[in-house]
């Protein structure tokens, strides 16, 4: 099953993955999803938001227990992130059967579309519109870096924009959601645990720093002349690393954009974006209000204007408790740990009673082509989600 | 005559000009050139490596007057550097005809193309073929962003790539070269003239600095795990300006390139070019060693790996002493000055006596739409190239 998959969308020179939504090697996710679910003999059906469900007993009964993940990928990501919960639901499933196990309610593995949002720059699109966190409207407006909008890129891949919209029916049918996910720091190698289960998601959002300075010609514009945007990013960088270290935060600018972006011309923009998260939001307003005001006051020496706009934010999600208690005790007191990662299970969570399971990642590595999880864990991870399916489902 | 130049090749959205070698902007350009030399009755030739001249009297006699500059732009670049060069040319040929001056040398206007490099990276392509500064197989292995080669795209703008090379014998007929330019900084105006002189251009280079770190998630990597390369980065650029400054030179990030360049996503690899000039060869090296020791000891810090490429290379050019004493007695003393900036008198100036001649920039704004030059500043320009140009080829 694991093999058929692996090689969907991966590029030959980064040996990353390119699975972006609506695109070829979506789709052939997407095949690669509905084998499965047809193979197993569970009704397959696609909701009116692309994502992909198979279902094991009545959809339409209620309290149902739904598993799964998501199949796109960052640019150039890893194996696991996504499919790894995905893959696990099915084989949990053939577990369960194996074992002979009967559930009293209705099981269902759902793949959501568009999680990473490497397309469109917003994560969890399929979760998002389900859950009516996103409108069509906002939807609509999205566009690629084609300037291809998120309705036509669904067309193109033969599915129907008008559609699109909340699902209350489809939530209200759901008793309990478990996404399945290969861990994305190290937590739990340290403390040599295969699975854990996660306490909450912190809070977690996007800043955008424009620096305006002045385009110069970099071999004759005296120091004492220049306008360096540059300089006042720089300094940036450095300061979000040094505040958030001690506020025991994460902020990282990972994307730049420079205009004129030519070698011998001071620039007269840079645009950097600052990704922060921490455990609680009153912590991460602090550390980006001071990460703001080194650029600012930065700015003022070099000459630079610095305008900031937030351009994402999502709030800190607590797992339901009871649910992350009863999996604990399931799984034989597992860890408990918090992720500064968004998922589809941190949207859902505000509408059903949502968990997560999170399997050892020895590395650490994620976004990334060095992504990697064990055999072992894997397996691990297999027969704790088919432990948690179990005791949800079938008693 | 500068207002037919005026709006070819301009942006409308930056309103700076985009005259890339052999582009359909620059083909604008080389009409313009083309229709000034023959409204004059000049002889109108492109020699072997597309450069374009305009003659007064006999080109193969020898002992040559030439003038001229390029009409080519960086990216977003001014209206005048280049432009103020050619146009005044013309204008300063027109000068001497009204007076009735008789030249008894022959007198040539020069439009080199490719001098800013924007399209292929490198600068002054027509000149240093031309001096055999550039071999045919090192321009046969320039290429475009899009990955077009310098002959395709010399050859789809009408041109004929296997011509191209070194040209002695054209450089044998030239007695002396004077380029007028916009001066690229604010000395003209700290000493309120509107004219001066070149004494030298300072030796310049440009290092590609490639800081190699480990791609990963930017909001689960523990900061103690990270290896994220845009720290490196961000100090060298810092530590750049502060070995400059304390050295009387200049050091300058003006382009970066990041990979993954994702919101979400710590780095993998930074590429930051340093742009540095100084007075002196010593100097120079010394400030660049500097920079490359300090970010290689902050990349032990970070995890980073720094690898530092010398691109490209020009030592310290000086003027001909006599021509440009020479220059400045004809001009009653005005102000001999060094620039930072590389130009095509540059290259020429190791075949040729070679001169420069600058004009004030008040605000010393250069490779930027907002490069400007007074009108009064731009005539005086002209009436002192007539002056050079009659001193030195109607005596």
């Amino acid at each position: 099953m694991w093999r058929d998959l692996t090689p969907i969308g991966r590029d030959k020179t980064t040996n990353g993955y390119r699975r972006y939504a609506w695109t070829e090697a979506d789709a052939d996710c997407r095949t690669w999803f509905k084998e499965q679910a047809q193979n197993r003999g569970l009704t397959y059906e696609v909701d009116r938001n692309g994502n992909q469900w198979a279902w094991l007993g009545d959809p339409e009964a209620g309290d149902a227990i739904v598993t799964g993940s998501h199949l796109d990928s960052v640019p150039d990501g890893g194996a696991f992130d996504g499919p790894l919960g995905v893959v696990s639901s099915f084989a949990a499933l053939d577990e369960l059967r194996a074992r002979g196990a009967h559930p009293t309610k209705p099981l269902a593995i759902v793949n959501f579309g568009d999680e990473e949002g490497a397309r469109f720059g917003l994560a969890c699109v399929g979760s998002r519109l389900t859950a009516g966190q996103l409108t069509r409207d906002q939807a609509y407006a999205l566009r690629d870096a084609d300037g291809l909008s998120l309705p036509r890129a669904m067309e193109r891949a033969g599915y129907d924009p008008d559609a699109i919209g909340p699902d209350p029916e489809r939530l209200a049918r759901i008793g309990a959601f478990v996404e399945l996910h290969i861990e994305q720091g190290r937590a739990l190698d340290d403390t040599n645990n295969p699975v854990g289960v996660a306490s909450a998601i912190w809070p977690h959002g996007r800043w955008r720093f424009d620096f305006h300075g002045e385009a110069n010609h970099a071999g004759t514009t005296r120091i004492e002349d220049r306008r360096d945007p540059m300089l006042t990013y720089a300094n940036t960088v450095l300061a979000a690393r040094k505040k958030a270290k001690l506020a025991g935060a994460l902020a990282t600018f990972g994307k730049v954009s420079v205009e004129p972006n030519g070698v011998n011309a001071i620039a007269s923009l840079v645009r950097g974006w600052l990704d922060s998260r921490a455990a609680d939001e009153e912590t991460l307003a602090a550390v980006v209000g001071e990460i703001e005001r080194a650029a600012v006051e930065r700015g003022q020496r070099d000459g630079v204007d610095v305008r900031v706009t937030r351009e994402s934010f999502t709030p800190v999600v607590e797992f339901a408790h009871d649910l992350r208690d009863q999996l604990s005790g399931l799984l034989g007191g597992v860890p408990i740990l918090p992720t500064g990662a968004g998922h589809d299970a941190g949207i859902l969570s505000a509408s059903v009673p949502t968990a997560m399971l999170f399997v050892r990642n020895p590395t650490g590595v994620s976004h990334s082509p060095a992504e990697t999880a064990g055999e072992d864990d894997c397996l691990a991870g297999v027969a704790a989600l088919a432990e948690v399916l179990e005791g949800l489902a079938c008693h």
